[in-house]
């Protein structure tokens, strides 16, 4: 299982019934939340992911539409007795900015928090990394310090080959040790190398998430061939003059880097509320990139 | 016009579709916003409030589910262009707290943020006065610092009795002069003292909001006679040994308040998300002070 939920599509504030900038990240049995925003927690109750079963969160800046909502979850988190650690991958300074309101609010957590600075990572290395799957962090190109996250399948395993092992009239109890890659032996003296039994593994899927950022092809090699790309598209070619002014990018720019990075499919978010209607913002981003769509609040996404 | 909006309802965290602690008080042109919960930007849009027409904020504590929503909704002031100073009453600390987010998050305020820090003032003092209209704070019992707030009406001007005038035959361009008091001499040399066209003034009214507290009868004094009260009823009967660990009210104890006070009626809010159904509370808080109940969010209140 590898999937994301997309609970907030508004740029800068709440704005129509769309919320603020937050996903879910989820593998196998594994939930990352990437950005925070104001009513992150109620958007989780809202689409029925447990806060409690978050083992890692990501900020990718400080402007308030991805972090405002990160006091409360935390709060809450504590309030329903979490004693497990939470992962925060953020910039540096979220620390002190956490440290205070926490202590201020006298808001104690019941569970550890490790804070992991994103300043200490060159982009495109292993922030997170477990047997089979990590995260790395992407350059971005914002008004402040911005990093995106690829979140990556690796080591993928050989398949099985269940009915070339039935075939090759191999007893089950071997099956385990052929799925590791040992060569056996059979009672009769066969000798049977794994290689006959396993095929290629699936190739290993990635999901990379970009928001905020000017237009930035630097981004390309970061993202390449990947399964899905979430891209900001705050504006249309309407407002590309604001876009270049508050260093974000249009659907039409948004769509010119999934095209060149190869991607399989394009989902936008970080509307400006100044759009009420997506489709003409869908459209832009469509006549470069046909695989592109305006992501929905809710939907589940699979990588 | 003199009306309280209860925006949410919910102790602790959003829970149920129920908001957190935040309530607009309407005085004529005048609105205030008294507290600040996570979500309130949203809750606001919701019951159609706008945003920019708020001319203070009223922080009764620190505690998360009072005060994470005000570095959002400060900040969506600023992006939506506001340039009228805005005045905030809250314990003195929250000036550091919003100081290092604003700082952090790189949250340019476009209007002054005037703060009043409430530990300034004794109790029962005025916090805010205008020529009709003030707002003293009420002392609470609670965790941490925390105080409630009464709005109530000042100055109350005589009423002019247009009627009375009109039988008296006084011409219309003395009735101004009449209203602000002054004996006028007519030119048929009668003389019209004003006590014999005005009538008393309505009574004074007011609201107390009283959210967090323990049961607390040095209370009473400060918000005696109020026409409405919102006091917190975080719990009922069942759970009123948490309430004491924790310094909250059940709602009986609320009533028991409201009573001691005579106050006219009774809202109460702050409910644990334990309670999904509240009529048990309301029902605990009736057996005490008939006119109990517990608060709708978004209905507006008459005070």
């Amino acid at each position: 299982m590898f999937n994301v939920q997309v609970l907030g599509i508004s740029a800068a504030a709440p704005a129509m019934g769309r919320g603020v900038s937050s996903q879910v990240v989820t593998y196998n049995d594994r939930n990352y939340l990437v950005d925070c925003g104001e009513g992150t927690q109620i958007q989780l109750t809202k689409f029925k992911v447990k806060v409690m079963r978050i083992d890692a969160i990501f900020i990718s800046h400080l402007h308030g539409d991805h972090v405002f909502g990160l006091p409360g979850l935390l709060s809450s988190m504590s309030m329903d007795g979490r004693t497990t650690s939470l992962y925060l991958f953020a910039p540096a300074s979220l620390k002190q900015v956490l440290n205070v309101i926490l202590q201020q609010t006298n808001s104690y957590l019941s569970y550890p928090l490790e804070f992991v600075a994103l300043e200490d990572f060159q982009p495109g290395t292993s922030i997170l990394i477990t047997d089979s799957f990590q995260v790395k962090s992407i350059p971005l190109l914002h008004r402040i310090f911005c990093r995106g996250f690829r979140f990556e399948e690796i080591n993928k395993k050989p398949k099985f080959d269940f009915y070339k092992a039935k075939a090759l009239e191999i007893p089950n109890q071997y099956f385990h040790l052929l799925k590791q890659g040992n060569t056996i032996s059979l009672d009769n003296g066969r000798i049977i190398h794994p290689d006959e039994v396993l095929l290629p593994p699936d190739s290993a899927k990635s999901y990379c998430y970009c928001s905020d950022t000017a237009f930035y092809p630097a981004v390309v090699p970061h993202i390449e061939n990947c399964e899905l790309l979430y891209h900001e598209a705050t504006f249309g070619d309407d407002l590309k003059s604001r876009a270049r002014q508050t260093a974000h990018s249009t659907a039409r720019e948004a769509a010119t880097i999934a095209q060149k990075a190869k991607v399989k499919r394009l989902i936008m978010g970080h509307f400006s509320a100044r759009y009420k209607d997506l489709s003409v913002l869908e459209k832009e981003a469509q006549s470069v990139f046909s695989e592109s769509s305006v992501a929905e609040e809710g939907k589940i996404y699979q990588v």
